[in-house]
């Protein structure tokens, strides 16, 4: 798993008074960023070898809300991975309480630049397995 | 069905050339404004009897991108609807070529302002139903 | 000038009730987008032959607020053009009231996709060019 | 000076390739809000007693491109304060080579929740005041 934390910033809120819930779009982001980094992976070294990976699909279950500047973390699992696909898992947690406040998960596919599907090559998936496979003897 | 019609705006595109998958919400909420509006229900008038429909869930699978200034046609459907919940359904389609570019569906739970669970009073819920009649008799 | 319409959608407000300042840059955008619309100028033509037009200054002074669902005019005229740089003013009009809500303008530099500034080549300044000259003759 | 670093998110870049100018604004903030902090003033504590500061006026000069996964750093200096009004100035600066990428200017008023101008009460101002003669002693 891996973990990044960040605050709720003040723009991120809604007459509401809480974090919108198109934010934890972007949260989920981060994390899955922050996953690919920790696989030595930059979106620039695959865009420039014309791999792309559009998202195709998103869920989230919003459990308790995130208010201006609360702190919360980004817990971020492999949930499936092959040279297709990346399914990554999410929860949000709320740092004074541990709340759950979402739970989501997100599939990219391989493509390239002109959206055809490609397998991910070799080098990089393994690279991303080898960061996974911590994630299934976690679970 | 409701439908309203917008434009890509340049700040929603990202580094892909492509709208942004998280625009994707705001565009689902702008179609659910415009369902309730078409419902005779404004957001304020809810607040104002302390009932607010926080989102509980989103999901949304992504089938071919918008970019810069295209148009688009949101159409959202009741797709269950009691006095405890709303579950809506949305298509986002591409007007030059009528392609489907996301389908989603969002749940919103009837709460007060504290996070209880209310019942939506008949009076409105009248309203909606009324409304999410046509949908099913569209369907 | 040319004048293009829009709402303030939930997710652009913020926890004080209000729309959050950031987005009056977005709807200057739509606005200057429009703009050269109307002078047949589309942002994907100009960088087909290499031409960007960063901006390089905002100015924005807020002087009534937009709250949700409230319909607002964007005002854009041409206030100095040459094939250097183009500067826009804009004024955020609330439609219930006309009250001025935010007064701004913005600068553009025409450059190479490197970053480097360039001269706007003739075809294109003059058809901004046929436009601006209207604003000057209603200023 | 407060200064925050952070990186910019994949959302935050724009089909131009850099970060989309309308971030700097929710950079400028994210470092009004730390300077604030280093104050010992929340901006609840002073909604609790009907003291807010909408922004009046934004300056930004854009002079170098941040693009995504950039690091930067947020630097905040108090230009002007008295009981109406605060000034800040601001620099991004990006980390990687220290270039000065965006500097800017927010003026603040104090009002309370209708709009009406107060004077901050002096227990606040005090508090602002200590951290923002460090800036001066700085300059």
């Amino acid at each position: 798993m891996i973990s990044v934390k960040d605050k709720v910033r003040f723009v991120e809120t809604d007459m509401m008074g809480v974090a919108h819930h198109a934010n934890y779009l972007r949260w989920f982001e981060m994390g899955r960023v922050a996953y690919l980094r920790t696989c030595g992976i930059n979106l620039l070294d695959l865009l420039a070898e014309d791999i792309v990976f559009p998202i195709t699909e998103v869920n989230a279950k919003y459990k308790n809300p995130l208010t201006f500047d609360d702190e919360f973390e980004i817990q971020v699992t492999m949930q499936d991975l092959n040279r297709a696909k990346m399914d990554f898992a999410y929860k949000i947690i709320r740092s004074k309480d541990q709340a759950v406040c979402v739970e989501g998960m997100t599939r990219n596919l391989f493509t390239n630049k002109d959206g055809k599907i490609v397998r991910l090559p070799a080098k990089w998936f393994e690279k991303i397995q080898k960061v996974a496979a911590q994630d299934k003897m976690q679970a």
